[in-house]
């Protein structure tokens, strides 16, 4: 991995905001990309390329998503891989482009070409967190994760990046990440399991309701010359699907946590659902809530506006069922306020960093879970004055 | 017409907080309620009362929704409902109760009934505004309506009030509202003509997407004693929907211009859609996302955002067909960005109080339109410190 500076947010800044990743040899690729109807370019790029099932590079840079930009636009992402894949000595095919930053403005290709052949000859297995750091935006701090786990053929090593604070939501969050995995996988089988991964993390976590243009996952398995196989076994298979989803998880966590102004991450819980899909639409229609998410950063156990949020998911349920709960402390129970001094212990649940508000239909079995941030007064600051 | 403080919102506080509507004889009666699954005790005893068409009274009070208070809070509107109508010695079935305020708490029963009396001996046709900040929450000033147009009887006169400023969404805006009409109609053409004319006013506004509990809008037509009839013939009837409709819509503009925290009313417009519905739906989705509404704030012509959005309502169009303009100056031309200086000319329309932005979607003939507000650093003061 290499990162470096192309002044693509600021000319004159020496930040790093350009980064490559290359494996040994052609790898097992999947990806899960936005579901926004205008997608950028290098995400049209990237889904077709992926399509083969085999991917050797990704190049990725922050400050401009370049989306938006017409046919223009796909020829820049199409030259910039093409630089990569000369200076790599690999078909063009197997390179793919991220990017993310302000929408409608066109890359400055030619400072980017002109880092290529310097990132190459950086590429150090050591640069992850580098990488990392050069794709952030808004993000606090670069955010990596680093897993392992035995198969039968060997050690699977597993590591991830991702980048993301802002525009997040979920179909899905608006973020670049990438994983990559040591063993050898068979295309579909990461196809597979990169998607319900996806779906039980990074789809269920939101900062503000906003879907990108330019969001994309990227996984690569067996890159490297080894002789890991971590898909011939069953349970070989169960230990993969299991790592990467953790793997996910752990990324996912950190993006919420990262949510741009937010002070808290809160676990909507929502319990007794006809099915999964009901359950995830009322806990996302109350962790995407102004009022719900207003009243987490005043520590208001304001509960009104937690039920009205589910009132108007769109989900039928007999709103005298309903039981609420914000942490352990019960403040509503079959439709109706608990009596007593919830107020003062809901409150104090309020103030810690991190919480569940648990919300039981009383209709069905299902559940569905959603992690959700604050809106605070400087979220508005970030968004109002920051041009992403 | 008549208000008085029942100190609902704070007992030590003389702010008027209930408010009495009487008209002389029963009138010709409909009202639209919260979409909201979780209805308040007293949208579930106004939409059975009005179900028969006529109403003469609507006893109102803010500072408390009366919502997600199980039977106790059905028992107590009935109770209130019943103490208007003894004094006023009408049939408990013509009053009907409207409730706005903070959700789960009990309303204080007996100061209200205590009020009644009072309210009663007060009432007089020139309390309009007085009933209309009596039901005030986070509002800034009263909102009232008084049209007049003639018909083939004589001079129809229309007068409204309205009360909203955040929980406001679409289907339906969070509010309460009353129109009251000297002039006859039948019910089931009130109820008509009420409905169309929320549905293309009351619902095409949002503050920040959260639908209430208690939403209500009521009119009452021909409940003084006088000769007028407005649906006698079709050009009547067409003065009169036309007239509802004014009334609606001056009031739905006053609440979106009243929006908390907000300093911008901006016009979403949506054009070439392939229906009515799909260009509201994109209108709206551009119109509740944060990162607009923070964008709108920060008076940054940052269009991307706005295709951003659209592109995740759900709605299928063709990315490079797309038109966009902020104000009159185009951004945005077949999907690419507009070469030339149109960054300065954009703030410019986005530093006034008032614009449009317009959205061709070149793929049909449909339009819609959503009224939206900027999100400030004031609205999450607002409803980070204010219990509602």
């Amino acid at each position: 991995l290499a990162a470096a500076s192309a002044g693509i947010k600021d000319p004159g800044a020496n930040r790093d905001d350009l980064a490559l990743i290359v494996a040994d040899q052609p790898a097992a690729a999947a990806a899960v990309t936005t579901t926004n109807l205008v997608a950028a370019a290098p995400v049209l790029l990237t889904r077709q390329r992926i399509a083969q099932g085999t991917c050797q590079a990704v190049i990725m840079n922050s400050g401009n998503a370049n989306a938006c930009t017409g046919t223009q636009g796909m020829e820049d992402t199409i030259s910039i891989t093409a630089a990569a894949a000369h200076e790599l000595n690999v078909n063009e095919d197997l390179v793919i482009p991220l990017s993310t930053g302000v929408i409608g403005a066109r890359l400055p290709v030619d400072r980017i070409l002109d880092r290529v052949p310097g990132l190459v000859r950086k590429l150090d297995v050591h640069s992850l967190e580098e990488v990392a750091r050069a794709i952030m935006t808004t993000d606090t701090h670069p955010k990596t994760v680093e897993l392992e786990a035995p198969c039968s053929t060997g050690m699977i090593h597993m590591v991830g990046l991702a980048k993301g604070a802002g525009m997040i939501a979920p179909n899905m969050a608006t973020m670049l990440a990438v994983i990559l995995v040591n063993a050898r996988v068979a295309p579909d089988f990461l196809r597979s399991v990169l998607g319900r991964a996806c779906e039980r993390t990074f789809n269920r976590i939101t900062v503000d309701g906003d879907t990108s243009t330019n969001d994309t996952l990227v996984a690569m398995a067996g890159g490297a010359s080894e002789s890991v196989r971590a898909d011939g076994t069953p349970e070989d298979r169960t230990v993969f699907a299991a790592l990467l989803e953790q793997a996910c998880s752990d990324l996912a966590q950190a993006l919420v946590r990262d949510g741009e102004g937010a002070s808290k991450v809160v676990h909507v819980r929502v319990r007794g659902a006809a099915d999964t899909d009901a359950a995830l639409l009322v806990a996302r229609t109350i962790a995407q809530s102004l009022l719900v998410k207003t009243a987490l950063h005043g520590e208001d156990p304001n509960w009104g506006r937690i039920i009205a949020a589910a009132g108007r998911a769109g989900v039928p349920f007999q709103p005298e069922r309903l039981n609420l709960s914000i942490g352990d402390v019960p403040v509503l129970r079959n439709g109706t306020p608990v009596a007593g001094d919830w107020e003062e212990k809901a409150h104090a649940i309020m103030q810690q960093r991190e919480y569940d508000i648990s919300l039981e239909l009383n209709g069905g079995h299902a559940e569905g879970s959603i992690d959700t941030t604050d809106l605070s007064a400087e979220y508005v600051r970030i968004n109002a004055d920051y041009r992403s």
